[in-house]
């Protein structure tokens, strides 16, 4: 692209989705050093967290020991835990023409609050419109990975918290939940096969993320 | 009412609103000792807070040191701790037959969130829509305070919290929001004056929640 150097870039905002254990911290540090290379600042975040608010949101959120919480309360606090990163951090970071990378979004919302716990996708946006003030990813990577394959993968990890506790048949409608809302957005999230080898799944990402840049 | 001793009472839903220091506690305390004698059993709540839950987002909310919490954040935890108090405590109670009574509800928003941090009254009744799920209280009494009266009896107590220590103009806002919330929905709030003398005020109380029992 030559020519286009020392041109102010505009801001770009990615999402990577997929059940736990799916690999989205590896990718978004391959595509982080990538696109650090191709002069982009970037800002990495997670959800439920992000600023010093969310992450105080995101302890009650996890606490293994708050089994009695509501799966409305759930949702408000995925959504207050959002509105703050959204406010705070990714608005003012895309005006400053950056990248930045959100280990989980609102599709998480859509699809653990809204299909695994039965409110419905259609409160999860409703209820998140007051969070993202009209603010949406660009472009959102959704690894996908059978409901068994993710829990195996992460069991070998830490302790489980309390989203990582539910049963297997909620994380099944979890695997199920990304497939249908990937099927919903197909002009914005991009399913991968999870358990293809990690340089692989890298590649596709760097190519999905050059055209976005191209648009 | 001779005759209805032994009736499975129905459950009553009552609140209390007004600024900080405007007598809430003590007429709670009042009014629960007299409903106590009338054979209900009283289940007292306080917002934010009131169940394990609620008090640790309470926390959050009331942290003095989280001072870059943007005002739809904010609103979304008052309404997720409200979602869990209503699912926990709330309507269990009342189905059970019981007498609610709540230091601060919903109205508390609209008022604090809602005109004080001009989020707008309509913003804040769609959001605790998905909190409250139908539920309202029965009766509401507001405890009327000027602004510069509520926060000098208040600095008589203890250190301030963080929505304490907001400046003079936003806790008038609150004063003047809870007269106009107050002129919009006469069947369920009651407004009082906060300066009368609390032997007045309770008087007045009894006499609207019998009123209300009685309906």
């Amino acid at each position: 692209m030559k020519g286009t150097k020392g041109i102010m870039k505009k801001g770009i905002f990615i999402t990577l989705e997929g059940p736990d254990g799916s690999g989205k911290s590896t990718q978004i540090q391959l595509l982080s050093e990538y696109l650090t290379k191709k002069g982009y600042d970037i800002v990495l975040t997670r959800e439920p967290g992000g600023t010093a608010i969310s992450e105080e949101i995101r302890k009650v959120i996890l606490n293994p020991e708050l089994k009695e919480m509501t799966d409305m309360t759930e949702l408000l606090l995925y959504a207050s835990a959002r509105a703050q990163l959204v406010g705070e951090v990714i608005k003012p970071a895309l005006e400053q023409g950056k990248a930045v990378i959100s280990d989980r979004f609102i599709d998480s919302s859509a699809v653990y609050q809204g299909i695994g716990r039965g409110l419905g996708i259609e409160t999860v946006y409703e209820v998140n419109s007051y969070a993202l003030q009209g603010l949406m990813p660009d472009i959102t990577f959704l690894l996908d990975l059978d409901a068994e394959e993710g829990i195996k993968r992460k069991k070998k990890q830490a302790e489980l918290d309390r989203m990582e506790q539910q049963d297997v048949e909620f994380h099944q409608k979890v695997a199920e939940g990304y497939r249908e809302i990937a099927k919903r957005n197909p002009e914005r999230i991009i399913r991968m096969d999870g358990t293809l080898p990690r340089e692989v799944i890298c590649d596709m990402i760097r190519e999905k993320v050059e055209e976005q840049l191209n648009k």
